[in-house]
């Protein structure tokens, strides 16, 4: 019988079969896995070069994107591609995601195009030369962003930047520092910023509420501004603002079940409430803008009235405020600043389609970046998964990035392990879509891993893996003592009655492709 | 700060706030919740009455489908719906399925009609008198079958006992013992089923192929008739049978990536292999029909060529079985044997609507079975989540039950800690569904999450989930020590940032509906 300890202690081999390389004139970073059978095979890889400091990048290709003025950009990633012109930018990312190397998925000609018509977005402030740029688009690999970050009530500095480690780990493709509430919110950004090679995103407002000692009549535009452009020069590349979510929308919100449940869009409507005046950010758009575009700050477009939900689901409020998006979503182009849409939130599974398709309608096709949707509002503790059905569904319809959900939503903030099985979670969400859609490519990964399981190349299975470690430990806990090093059975079946055992007879007869 | 140990230890009061309560003249249970204000809420149980031993409660009922003969039954459910005659089975899953008991969603005549159409099947064999009956097809709630069973590598009789309660425990809706090369196969089996008030379903070619001692050039027809025989009298309610499997389909199976994946798929196909003859379930089957309408036993018509792996979903051998089960529900039918098809298995996003319209058409909507499907091949250790993706998905478009899939599938035999994580996954995942199809009163529970969540009655909020423990174990971990029993807040946000706080001023404003 087994012995739940068989083996767990032992390092495996697989873990060296995973190595970081670097293509191209561009240096662009793979996983380069080698399986056993020799077979090599690229992965796209989140993960940076893991040295401290990082290296900046950015610096290096400067020259592509300044107009004479070593200071400051002039013009966005946006502006050079309504032009024509292709940066090193899109030129990386269209490498990065063309990762089957014989035959190039996308062209910079392709990214630059996407960038042109607004349905797709690299986002890379200037300052935070440390990124490795990467694109968010329909027609591009689906994303996943991890949130992190501190509350008042748990959590410190050095957690954040666990999180962080655990994030790039498992490949966030962006990151966001939702920190509210601590002392030292620009000295614990600014060490994200520093440690992270991919995007990072921020709600402004959180930290404007907390410069305003958390009285939203002391929030004013002036504090608002501030705090953006500080940010801003911090190199934060992309910013949350809820500037969709208008004073003529609250009766419906507060019609609601569950009213509003984003805290950003919270602090904007009890503002709003409290001053009787016009959301700040919907004001004062076009400067808005003009910081962004100073920075190349992308922006997302914050959906404050994402329903909390299913009974708020795709109702009056999450669709006015949707149209109100798509409106700013095209000052955003015309002031080419480069911008994508967040989504819900809660919405069952027989509306997901109608919220991509609708979103595409109204905010003109710039990049849809929903969180889950949850399909059910039964399952905390589980709504990794409740909200993983909805967003590969979701992704499978056209999202370009998923806000991932951890299994700790709605209950408490996340800790370095929920950020980890958040993340597998989304990322085989993201996996899937990217299969539904007919990336290509994507099927390479599940290829390799259907002939390893078909050969009984048990190590090579861990290495294909999300998550190798914890495949061969569940695998080893069970299997029996002297089994040998790649048995060929395992302990759901046996080896009687092993079907892919008794496969081998049949190909003998029948032979094989 | 939070304190990881903070209450954890007390004992919460929700667990008090469900009870199991008998409703109507034939006694149907439901779990009845009392939420902190008052309201009452009825939800579907599976859980059974938990005496020792279970009540054997369909004797009660035998005059209504015993034909003068008191040892054997005449007529199954099919047979009776066919003459229009409502039996108490029928009766008492319509008032199961309708908890809404305000606005009954479904009567007996609806159940009637169902079966009498082959769209639903109530699998009740006449020796499991411990069943209560329950319903499965696609107009009633989507239903969840759990597997346990031993190997002969892994797990033990009291173990799967153990699996057993952890299933009722958490809600599935039928039982699958898939024990193989054990010593007491049938010991265990009737353990298991004097335990189970939900119907038992079993493969019955693996304790065949035992008592052929592993050698399929063994396992004749005789072996196999007298193993299916013992088991329909021993109680099995329902029979996996790969009797579609057929003889002309090898050389298609033979081709693929992963070839055969299904255990009693390969035994079958090993054994024409071998023999080189038909598939003997597909040349008895007249036989196997008679056996199973003398119990009323119900057929799950097994998909031994389900796809292993995303490359081999919906080819040729997938759909070439599926044509050939479908010509098999035919015949069920035309016997008045009820039966459900069993699906897929990987199947990628875009796909799985196909295979749901696929199996209507072919298998003249019988109730579809699925095993997820799983919508990635690269996630082992997490394709719970991979397959509730698709499960989700193909439930919402019309299939009547899913197999669970648990974390440890593709590396082990599941523990029953694997069992919980597989059957709330798959709750939540069907759940979805009904929210998706509109099942009537499915979305009452989350309404009532919805209200608790906005008005900080967290033990209502635990109550209502389907795993309130772990919800609390969650929320109560990171809370501060000193918050008060029910804090209007939580780690997530901090007391300062809490939307639903703010959502309150809102209110005062605008008022709520």
């Amino acid at each position: 019988m087994s012995s739940a300890s068989t083996s767990t202690n032992q390092f495996p081999a697989f873990k060296q079969q995973k190595q970081r390389v670097l293509k191209g004139s561009l240096q662009v970073p793979f996983d380069e896995l080698t399986l056993s059978n020799g077979t090599k095979l690229l992965i796209y890889t989140t993960e940076g070069p893991k040295t401290s400091p990082l290296p900046r990048r950015a610096l290096e290709w400067s020259e592509h994107y300044q107009d004479g003025d070593a200071c400051k950009v002039r013009r966005t990633q946006l502006d050079y591609a309504k032009a024509g012109i292709i940066t090193r930018q899109m030129e990386y990312v269209a490498q990065r995601e063309s990762y089957v190397s014989s035959n190039p998925a996308f062209t910079p000609e392709d990214v630059c195009q996407n960038i042109a018509q607004g349905r797709a977005v690299i986002p890379c402030n200037i300052n935070h030369p440390e990124v490795e740029p990467m694109v968010i688009g329909a027609r591009f690999a689906c994303k996943v962003n991890a949130n992190i970050g501190a509350s008042s009530v748990s959590s410190d500095y050095e957690q954040e930047l666990s999180k962080l480690a655990m994030s790039l780990k498992f490949g966030a493709d962006t990151v966001m520092d939702l920190s509210v509430g601590i002392s030292d919110l620009m000295g614990l950004r600014s060490a994200i910023l520093r440690a992270s090679p991919v995007p990072i995103g921020t709600v402004p407002v959180y930290e404007a509420l907390d410069r305003a000692e958390g009285k939203v009549e002391n929030l004013t535009w002036e504090v608002f501004r501030q705090t953006v452009i500080d940010q801003a020069r911090q190199g934060v590349d992309y910013f949350t603002i809820h500037a969709g979510l208008l004073q003529s929308l609250l009766p419906a919100a507060a019609a609601r079940q569950m009213g509003i449940v984003s805290r950003g869009g919270s602090v904007m409507a009890a503002r709003m409430v409290r001053c009787d005046e016009e959301n700040l950010a919907f004001t004062h758009f076009d400067e808005l803008l003009e910081i962004c575009h100073d920075y190349d700050v992308a922006l997302s477009l914050g959906d404050g009235l994402r329903p909390g939900c299913i009974a708020d689901a795709c109702d009056k409020a999450q669709y006015g405020e949707l149209e109100a998006i798509g409106k700013l979503a095209r000052r955003c182009y015309a002031a080419s600043v480069q911008c994508f849409i967040e989504g819900p939130g809660h919405v069952p599974l027989h509306k997901v389609e109608e919220n991509q398709r609708l979103e595409e309608q109204l905010c003109s096709y710039a990049p849809f970046y929903t969180l889950g949707p949850l399909v059910t509002d039964i399952a905390p503790g589980y709504d990794h998964i409740t909200s993983a059905i909805g967003g590969a569904q979701i992704a499978a319809y056209g999202t370009a990035m998923l806000c991932y959900v951890t299994p700790s939503e709605h209950l408490a903030l996340p800790d370095p392990e929920d950020v980890k099985t958040g993340l597998i979670t989304y990322k085989l969400a993201a996996h899937a879509a990217d299969l539904a859609k007919g990336l290509p490519g994507a099927e390479l990964r599940d290829l390799e891993m259907a002939k390893a399981r078909d050969e009984f190349r048990w190590y090579d299975q861990f290495a294909l893996s999300l998550d190798p470690e914890h495949a061969y430990q569940v695998w080893a806990a069970k299997m029996p003592e002297n089994c040998g090093h790649e048995p060929s059975f395992c302990s759901m079946c046996g080896p009687r009655f092993c079907p892919i055992r008794l496969n081998r007879k049949l190909r003998e007869v029948y032979g094989k492709r």
